[in-house]
């Protein structure tokens, strides 16, 4: 009977059709063009890229240099998250043996989508302007509209090989909106610091895949576990993309802090936090394994997870060794998830995980935002002077006369508001991916680039000494075909 | 008779002979050497990265800090264009399964030979001073030497697998020097604006390449088929390439714009137009196939058109929304030319076209000046203003006069002008590399590293048991190395 | 009796502990552990990172725009040299067929330890505050520390594949060390200049690893020659490390020279000759193969020794062609060393230098240098200016009259200097690797990730029909054996 329900679900399983022929492309044209319309109703320049506003500006607040122009204080640190967004996310989920192709290339496809939508919602919700009804956009712009795709390029991390590239849109779609609407309530509302996003990008970001993930639990994925790991090269290619968030996380959340102090601070305690990561995860990966031999998944995330967990509190003076301790505990916290509390969740919580984006965004991100809290709630004047303490926590016009340790508290909500809109907002986006109109792959096809994309075929190459040998050739064939399977992954 | 004529084909076919030991050698020694001595004749530091001048310039013209200095103005884009050539260029090539070396290596050594060429031959043609006969270079030097080699290695892309590096050196000294001629004519003599290439870049290097590889159009190409295809992972290499060609495109196309707003106006258009190109590119690849499986050739190639195609336009005020249209039209225009215009050139005009050069870089640059001489011909004091439109268009001196409409005209007779220099300067170096002294391989010894590298050897591993099995081994050799070879691709 | 000698030999050579799961684990907590009090006691914020400071800067400086802030001066070369650090080191020690995990990983690791510890030596031998006795740390403060890293890095490179992580570890805490005193005594007391690291870096770091490696001689180390080179996949990750590095290095040799004209002085000179460096390799290993083929090798190590020996003499008046000159010989000289000089010291002097340092690092390193003595003697008030000679070589305070014929006679003091430390701390660093505590593994398990990474498996998959062919099965199983070692290579 068991054996019949099986072979049931396999029937309807194979069933799924993953043909994207139609939705694919109607789903890119058609939020393309509606990209176009709304950027043309809604979009211009700002002050400081549009050459006639520019040359007003310069006259009237009397700038003498072009240098002033915010072009130069943030261009070299967007090129880097730029980077981490399309190189860096893009990379990291090419681990898979054959998934490479749709690692790097949802992601590409994503992210440019994900950017222009940014655009508009962040720009509704933060700088309309109420006089022309429009948004001027500047390099900073880019930079949040980077930080806004950031978190839908986590979730997917959830979802890698389960999903088709329609839901992938459907979840930046959603993503993106979700995102513009809790910073809008985090950073404006709330009036929280969260310069590098620690709350608004990897704990909303987490815990929106998580849930997603969760709502579109497959009880047969074990079918696909043989394309569900690594090769060598494969995490060769990984490497790259971690190595390039490590590289360039600094840049990220230095990005949008003030000009100035700010920027160097930001930096400075990023790159700290994340040096102390990489030793901490090595030191756990190692005493895990017998013989303390080195995991490669550990290697690629964990070391990261000190960046995550610096995103709000690197603009605030929370000491080089602050920096350290952070990041010392991060790589640890992050470590073990790996070990123990992924496949925890997906045994006990039917959660999974391909990425293991809990590890490496969800909690550190939630630590970030209450590390960021306690920092901000022991803020002084000793420290950050009188002026400084305004300068850093912004604390002006309505929220002038708020102090530190009120400003902790609502750093502290702020995180939970960004974990609530992930999870309930991740829910309801893994109800509507559950139409079985998405193209989605079934649970025996899942982690294989051949559902949506031509995969070179490897030449078949036969001997020709062995075209006379009739009796020898089939089987010649079969074994060749294992090693053609095998190369392959 | 037939058959003999192809016996006979063959027969001298393999005569070729692909030693390049003296050649090779001989054309970087000589040329180098070259390079040397007309170095010590002709270049100098320029006043700003002379500690002389640099001293005098900032008390002549009362400079208070080195921030003032282009370097801080143009180094981290110069850095991004360097990136874009070596690994942009170099990985883009490395799409085919036994040409990775050939690729990444021949477009290293051509780049590093062409950048100081172009030294010389831009700064004869642009800046040499008129009374010490020298040419003062600085950091804007460097970036127009890096965009001057680009034209040659689009070249490449058409001719790559079917010549020797000898030969890539020549179409680089050709290449060089009919750029420089070719950018005096259209940014000096008809004072056209053309930050990004598209024109000078783009289209010249698209036709140059285009027309050599028609002079050298190999009718059995196809016995070289096996080889000219991709496998799993060089199509993830080639990612690499396409990624940080799209990702520092902003930074291409406003490396040389004015200080100030001309900068940001530009990055901020070329992100926008790339970011539509990679949906209509997804949607064309996907819509084109059975399934609607996507392409990697589109991925990696058609997603770059909308940075082409900006070239020209986007340090103009095109608008965001109009950028967003650029990039949409050039993304199915390419993705169109993968699919139907390149197979058409190769079976009626004899054109082959290894990387569909006439796709990512003929068609759209092309394209980009016309969208240039158009947006200029638009442009009006209501929206420049009436410095403004001086400043963009540089409409000082002998051109103070020069009306935007006019300015069209002449921007639309560049683009003929750099596309009738690709043309007959591709058409003489082609029929030059002709000449049997060149070391080409082949026709069915093209798109193989093993001619002008040292390839590794995959080791020999025979496991032991089988050597006790006389019956069996000379068959199991034989599937060895059947195996080996399809590894090796 | 010769025979019994290497049975027990092997004997003892089998009986190596690589275990590295409690002294792995314990050196990174520990240490980690003690950055983390040091950090505590000693390191501060500078004053253009500490926002106390700063606005207390600004306003005693009368330092009207942030943009005056070292960050916006430096920051973009940082970063060009942080991925020269992990990706261009970490990816260039890829190019082993089974070691690219430690390639990349390791050095990752020691990168991430050795920047901490560098902070503090520095700090200690540079900045410390006399009265607070703290260390105040910016931008340039991370852009030294990864500088300092790089000494212990490239030491690696002689040691690659034959030393256990903890090693490295050891390796790079001396390295740090020893680093941060011959700086002190090159740059401090002798008052050199040498701002990308000819001296202290390349030729310190070069030697460091040579005498380690001396100390280590493995005698056996031919039986682990099975995995002591290349596959093709390899030698393509390698080269993302070489381009990288090529690229970044006018960066890496102007992060810290001279705001205003040293930056862009210093990048123009190394972009020169490493351009020219890059045809001599390419010639001299075309040369020396039979039929001109190139060798990879050289490709990837030769074409960056122009960048080296521009270290000391790049912030001077060497003069454009005088850069290429650098280039050209050091391009010659390097691929040389590759393929004469290497293997003799393997034979008659007993050092395996795994990646050839001695070729890219010891002797260009020693060449720059000298070249910049050179540059240095040579220097004159018509060149320079008076106030220039000044600036560019610091004569200020205690060094107010010396002469540039003396700057020559002390730089060259200097080279030998760091040339004394390299062998010397490498010599006694050495005999401490040589305890039997480390875990490294023995003479035929070389160059093996397998010993310290948990390695993908390659799935094993047997076609079903096979199966039912008893007779076969076996056989087959070897040979698809036999092929899974081979894809894994």
């Amino acid at each position: 009977m068991g054996n019949l329900c099986e072979c049931l679900g396999n029937f309807f399983g194979r069933q799924k059709n993953t043909n994207v022929r139609v939705s694919l492309p109607a789903v890119c044209f058609i939020w393309q063009i509606a990209m176009i319309v709304l950027f043309g109703i809604f979009i211009r320049y700002d002050e400081e890229s549009d050459v006639k506003k520019w040359l007003e500006l310069k006259k009237s607040e009397n700038i003498t240099s072009n240098i002033e122009n915010d072009f130069y204080f943030r261009y070299p640190s967007f090129q880097d998250v730029h980077v981490m967004i399309f190189v860096g996310f893009g990379f990291l989920m090419t681990f898979l043996k054959r998934y490479s192709f749709s690692g790097v290339g949802f992601n590409f496809l994503i992210a440019a989508f994900g950017l222009q939508w940014a655009l508009l919602m962040q720009g509704w919700f933060h700088s309309l302007d109420p006089v022309t009804a429009t948004i001027s956009i500047g390099i900073e712009s880019l930079i949040n509209a980077d930080f806004c795709c950031a978190g839908s390029l986590i979730a997917m991390g959830a979802l890698l090989g389960k999903v088709s590239p329609v839901q992938l849109m459907v979840v930046t779609l959603f993503g993106v909106t979700l995102f513009a609407v809790e910073e809008y309530i985090i950073l404006d509302l709330l009036h929280c610091r969260d310069a590098g996003g620690s709350m608004v990008i990897h704990a909303f970001g987490g815990y929106y895949g998580l849930a997603i993930s969760w709502v579109l639990y497959r009880p047969k994925l074990h079918q696909s576990k043989s394309l569900n790991g690594s090769v060598y090269h494969s995490d060769m290619f990984a490497m790259i993309g971690t190595l390039f968030l490590w590289m360039f996380w600094p840049s990220f959340n230095s990005a949008i802090t003030d000009h100035g102090d700010g920027q160097p601070r930001a930096a400075i305690n990023t790159y700290l936090a994340l040096a102390s990561s990489v030793l901490t995860a090595v030191a756990i990966s190692s005493v895990s394994q017998k013989k303390g031999k080195l995991d490669m998944v550990h290697i690629q995330n964990a070391t990261l997870a000190g960046g995550v967990a610096m995103g709000t509190a690197a603009e605030f003076m929370i000491t080089p060794y602050g920096s350290l301790i952070v990041g010392f505990c991060c790589g640890i916290i992050s470590t073990f998830g790996y070990l123990f509390v992924t496949p925890f969740l997906e045994k006990t919580l039917k959660l999974q995980d391909t990425c293991g984006i809990h590890n490496l965004h969800a909690v550190p991100g939630m630590l970030g935002g209450f590390v960021g809290a306690i920092v901000a709630a022991f803020a002084n004047e000793d420290v950050y002077g009188k002026e400084g303490l305004k300068r850093v926590f912004d604390f002006e016009g309505d929220f002038a006369n708020r102090t530190p340790g009120t400003q902790g508290g609502f750093q502290a909500a702020g995180t939970c508001v960004a974990i609530a809109f992930g999870i309930v907002g991740g829910g309801v986006v893994g109800l509507i991916l559950r139409l079985p109109i998405w193209g989605d792959p079934a649970d025996d096809n899942c982690f294989d680039d051949d559902v949506y994309w031509e995969v070179p075929e490897e030449e078949e190459i036969i001997p020709p000494v062995l075209e006379y040998n009739n009796h020898m050739i089939h089987k010649h064939q079969d074994i060749s075909e294992s090693n053609f399977s095998v190369e392959q992954s």
